[in-house]
């Protein structure tokens, strides 16, 4: 490193000495100030009318069906609070990241007593109305969810799945520098695999132009029936893990809101004092050194200041007060009752006024228009969307002097694109490139011409393209490569993420909770459309040349189509050109997920840009070229789809015309496996009609998949002609072998796909004894050959379509 | 805690000291071998003939296609020359998982060294024309794959999907406590979030009865492209990084030979030493006491020994060395020359006699017999699989006097038969349960009565069902869970997941490697069946009540049936008794993944101890109690798969009956998802002809699915009556809302079902007008009842089956 800022670590007996001189005024309002949050926050999850008690508590006033989490809540109002306290002092801009996503009644909470809550929602009100309808919502029919959500303002992370709230703040803080994201982390979530990983998203922070992350581990010390593994360690120990993480951990601890207040509020004033001395360090050196970002541990009660015990259990402080501390307070007036002193313990009448709304001196606490934390504008990142500055894709066309006619490596020639779009989107930061250790390895390394990958930690000499202010983020993490990708979107700019096709599954569940969000946001005007998810998908099935079985996975995009119809698209582009075009589009296009497959690897070029061009657009269609029914009723279809399957069925084609030159066929290629779908269940489906006008309602189809065969049995079980369609695609046999090899063993290649067209050709039996003679000869010739001299004949590789000698602009 | 057992920590200084005093011969033997096995993994990736360098090295010598992964092998080999070292001394038996799986070469090379290959395959003997086998079946056509895989000797960790390795060490430690577990972990591995949360694990070893693991964290400093971010830490981060997780690291840095023989042999005298402390104190004390168990961190450069540059670029100890570090020997002289030079550096004529067979006083440092860890009967566990003695499940049948005339908690009932499989099996220590701290939210809280959670850290006095020999493991990471599980499985012992419904998908990934794992396990003879990977997915889409939207997802089962037809099993009992025999036979059946779909709310029950065994014998059937078809031809089919679906079919029929009583029903209730499938496609597939029979070839079927809808039609689009299924499931609508709401959202209810039904039997239109009047009013008033009440009408949960006064034996 060229530079190093050293900070010492910060100093917790000076924290404490600072935190006796904090105003004790300041504190008992801002101790009120929580204590609304948390009176809310129980009325969320208990009542449906009496919101202030201003009635004794009867037993229709709470609700039939007590739904929510109380635990966590106290604690996630309390950092709330004090974050509001820093932001009204320095006017900054603070992210807040609700990990324990579960605290949903504080978000609200929080987001309706700094008013942006009934900006959004007017129906609840600042007022009596307002406050009834506020409790009554909350996981009620019709009403909101449980959880922060997309509903909830202020909010880009769900709290569903626990794991991924420190990759979301990071995420957001990557080219952001004016921002801090204060992640809030539950012990619990800590955990989990991707949150032990996404500690080390502070080695791909610069402080120079990214913002800030300030974590906040709220160690509550238990889950839904456990103790945590955080909450009993040692301090010593976790100082220890934190400092191994490259963190300077300071400690909160305890259960008196006099001492915790103060504590608090010294202790983030001196954090964000360390980050702001960072910046200023680093932002003037220009360099990112490798500094020590603060992160507190906060340890409090769970449940805290909520009832001690119940019926003689234990419930503060331990995990029965994970859900709802109180039941049957419908039925049992002792439940009732406990309820009711449990409310008034945050005495409402020092919070809310006559008309129902927070008083004046609590309201003043609270930052004002944009820079309260459920009004910030990074946390609605549609608002800030720009669309990319995009690059003209047909100027990275590869010439096709005819179909087959030439060779090239469809990443690579993508890899110049994406350099340029990086170029051209350079000014703005807004665009970034994700992968695990593969973006090289997936062949897109002219990205590298225009910049670096991220490096923070110490360079070599002889290292390559790695630097700190790269936009390239490689880490060996699908997962980090996931989060940071989807809280880089939710905060409004634009991402592509590529990687192995196999091991893209290791994000299956994450890609679930990102695509639900898509479609809730669709219904809420008040959200706007974020840049898609774009996936490449490469390294595929059919080319693990160097791994073999256990990398051969092409299922992810059966995972993806049982999510809305409206919100993914899955593109098979078979070549270069078409891969370009895809890729453009996917760039231009918001609120959806984008799964791109292509290869990596030589392959021939079927399509001029032009013909690439229609033949996208369309998403599906017949490549005349490639097919002699000569726009008659054909009596074979050949269908394909994916970059191996589509070689495979051309010269498949090729057998069948040379052996059956009477014989009609049709090729239809597919680009966008949605064409194939009803058009009632996907907007990109064919109608019937399209259809059955390229795959016929009663000739035999013989289907060249990419993935596993029944997906496209899935795809089109509706259509009239579902019966003739014969599908090869992957059926889980590999290993490591030749390419032509894998296609063999999977009945995908040339030789099997020519069979099972003749098989379905009835009529055609007696004309057709030579081709089936050679197909089966060519298949154990090449088994031999194979296990003889490792690798394939060279009449496979040599292969090309031997028909069409110009570019055609054919479909 | 009672006791603690405290160590200082290792002591770097002395085991330097200690190095001293290692026996230079026995060193300078040592690297012998080591270099025997280097050479042999060099020979595997280049060469197919002339393995010894006999001749002068010839283009045709080397292989056409060069696959591989050279960079960690050579301290793969390092590691395991030295772990020979400690077995033979001390006879005791060490497992060793190779993380870096791409080091297969140095995995294969190893066990043909010490006898253990050939042993398996006498194909590849120990002699001239074996070791040109060994060499040329790599990577080849024909051959074994590149990774360390399951034709492996000595492997329970396939070398595919990185992140594991630590996860199966600790798994096939638990419960065996003469076992060392040496665990490889790659840097490179070390990023991502299964592993950085698998630390942890050491949390849940007890020393008492559990095996000890020793993490090798094999840190030679780069990935595919990039520099690690471990690679890059300074050994001071790294040290209180491991101490932070509860490790004593011991570092081994270098990249001479000479230095690092004995250093590496002192600090392995060391941490056993220190093992068997640990051990020695807790077994004596018969405490688990907090253990500060050693580590190691060995830093060696990446493709040690090999070329230190190639066409003027470095790539000893960087990225180049990964795979490959010369290509094209097979067309550059150069490129062969040098391949010759590396290869003859490791002076061949040292290590093999003119037979080919290692000298015999390098033979002498391999361990003998089934203590070389190609031989070891813990790493091919079925070997060691003992049945689960199992209690007769009827024991625990519900009573049910008639359909829907009893209400149960299936998976309470469960858990009672596994309290009582725990209980059974305590002294065969071969049984543990998984969960993400869910066991008791999941309702199986009864086996807490014969055991507890596993927890090695602090307890306190309020805890609950907390102990060091408890055989529940309950940490919130479902990787952790299933990575356990699958070493405990591998090593030869019994296990059973159950987990959330919509977060299994974060092991999707996982599961297809454990697939693929038993896909070809099947094929090698020498491989012995292992028990079954068993999940209980519960908490289910259907009842989400705490949670939402975010929390349903019942797609695992569409990916699991992507894999291999004879591996996987998918089963939707619909009431306990049914669950009750699905467990039993999951838990008895081997080298299956058995998913077992079921809830675990209050409801109703359906068959006696006696149908549920006849029906689930089957798989499928007729339930003929709820059938008014008299055996006939039914007008209508009405189909249900799962629990919550099974019950809003059975009212949907008590509908259609009422109000066209003349209306012919069949109900088919399948249990077992697969018997759905063609004979072909599946072992438990119906024939066609037993389709027909329950499902007609041309009625109307109504089928009401747990999970998404098109997953029916993808597994029946081959047969007769297809077209005339109609499949309703989750359509991906949800949120925080009631359990019947729910259904309705996803028109799975009752109400909609009959509509479906009357849409179907165009027939029948003018004798169903009122059902649809009373269906569509029913409708609205539920909607008007939950927005208003928040819960679901009395009605709903009030519904009984109204037909059948006794308990019949029907099917």
């Amino acid at each position: 490193m060229d530079t190093n800022i050293v900070h010492s670590p910060l100093d917790g007996d000076a924290i404490k000495q600072a935190a006796q001189s904090i105003s004790s005024d300041e504190m008992t309002l801002l101790d009120r100030y929580w204590r609304a949050a948390n009176y809310l926050s129980v009325g969320q999850i208990y009542l449906m009318g009496n919101p202030l008690l201003r009635e004794p508590l009867k037993f229709e006033d709470t609700k039939p069906r007590l739904l929510g989490h109380w635990g966590t809540t106290p604690g996630l109002n309390f950092i709330y609070a004090h974050l509001n306290r820093i932001i009204v002092r320095d006017d900054c801009k603070v992210l807040y990241i609700c990990g324990p996503g579960h605290g949903g009644p504080g978000m609200v909470a929080n987001t309706y007593l700094e008013g942006s809550y009934s900006e959004i929602y007017p129906e609840v009100g600042e007022d009596l109305a307002g406050l009834k309808s506020l409790m009554k919502q909350f996981s009620f029919p019709g009403g909101i969810p449980s959880h922060a959500a997309p509903e909830t303002p202020g909010s880009i992370h769900e709290g569903g799945e626990l794991g991924y709230a420190l990759l979301h703040a990071y995420g957001a803080a990557f080219d952001n520098p004016d921002l801090v994201v204060a992640a809030v982390v539950g012990d619990g979530e800590a955990e989990t695999g991707p949150l032990a990983a996404s500690w080390f998203s502070n080695k791909f922070l610069n402080p120079v132009r990214d913002g800030a992350v300030l974590p906040i581990l709220h160690c509550n010390g238990y889950k839904i029936a456990n103790p945590t593994l955080f909450g009993r360690m040692e301090e010593g120990e976790l100082r220890s893990l934190f400092e191994g993480y490259g963190y300077d951990p300071i400690f909160v601890s305890g259960d008196d809101p006099a001492v915790m207040h103060p504590l608090m509020a010294a202790t983030l004033d001196a954090c964000f004092a360390r980050i702001r001395q960072i910046q200023k360090d680093a932002r003037e050196s220009g360099k990112a050194g490798e500094p020590r970002w603060p992160m507190i541990v906060l340890k409090s009660p769970k449940g805290w200041t909520g009832p001690k015990e119940v019926n003689g259990k234990k419930v503060e402080g331990f995990w029965r007060a994970h859900q709802v501390p109180i039941t049957d307070t419908r039925t049992k007036a002792d439940s009732l009752k406990l309820l009711e002193e449990w409310m008034k313990s945050y005495h409402p009448e020092e919070l809310f006024g006559e008309d129902g709304r927070l008083l004046p001196e609590l309201k003043a606490l609270a930052p004002k228009g944009d820079k309260r934390m459920g009004a910030l504008p990074e946390a609605n990142g549609g608002l800030l969307r720009r669309d990319l500055d995009m690059p003209d894709f047909r100027d990275y066309a590869v010439a096709v002097p005819r179909p087959g006619g030439s060779t090239a490596e469809a990443t690579r020639e993508l890899g110049k694109f994406l350099r340029d779009v990086m170029k051209r989107n350079e000014a703005h930061k807004n665009f970034r490139i994700m992968g695990p250790d593969e973006t090289a390895s997936n062949r897109l390394d002219a990205v590298f011409q225009e910049t670096d990958r991220v490096w923070i930690e110490k360079r070599e000499s002889f290292d390559e393209s790695l630097g700190e202010n790269g936009r390239v983020m490689e880490v060996l993490s699908e997962h980090l490569c996931q989060g940071w990708l989807e809280g880089y979107l939710l905060t409004g700019r634009h991402g592509f993420f590529s990687t192995y096709e196999a091991f893209i599954h290791i994000v299956d569940s994450m890609f679930n909770q990102h695509a639900k969000w898509l479609k809730i946001t669709r219904d809420l005007e008040w959200r706007k459309p974020i840049a898609s998810l774009n996936y490449l998908l490469t390294s595929h099935v059919w080319r693990q040349d160097h791994n073999g079985f256990t990398h051969q996975d092409p299922g992810f995009i059966d995972h993806v189509i049982n999510k809305k119809a409206d919100i993914v698209r899955v593109y098979l582009p078979a070549d270069a050109n078409s891969l370009l075009w895809v890729a453009d589009h996917c760039l231009t296009t918001w609120d959806r997920i984008n799964v791109i497959v292509a290869g990596k690897q030589p392959a021939p070029q079927w399509l001029t840009m032009e013909q690439a061009e229609k033949h996208c657009q369309a998403g599906i269609g017949v490549w005349d070229w490639a097919s002699n029914d000569e726009d008659g009723e054909p009596d074979l279809v050949m269908a394909c789809a994916g970059d191996v399957p589509t070689l495979e069925a051309l010269a498949a084609v090729d057998i069948l015309r040379k052996y059956m030159p009477e014989l009609k066929i049709r090729v239809v290629n597919v680009v966008d496996l949605m064409t194939l779908q009803s058009h009632g269940e996907h907007p990109h489906g064919l109608t019937d009609m399209a259809f059955d006008a390229l795959f016929t309602r009663n000739k035999p189809v013989i289907f060249a998949f990419h993935g596993y065969p029944w997906l496209i049995h899935r795809l089109t079980y509706r259509r009239a002609n579902h019966n003739n369609i014969h599908v090869r695609g992957y059926k889980e046999e590999g290993t490591t072998t030749t390419p032509f090899d894998m296609v063999v063993l999977n009945d995908l290649d040339r030789f099997h796909l020519a069979l099972d067209a003749i098989d379905r050709l009835p009529g055609w039996r007696n004309q057709s004894g030579s081709a089936v003679e050679y197909c089966e000869a060519k298949l154990k010739e090449h088994k031999a050959y194979v296990h003889e001299h490792g690798e394939d004949m060279p009449e496979i590789n040599g292969w090309g379509w031997p028909y069409g000698t110009a570019a055609r602009t054919g479909d």
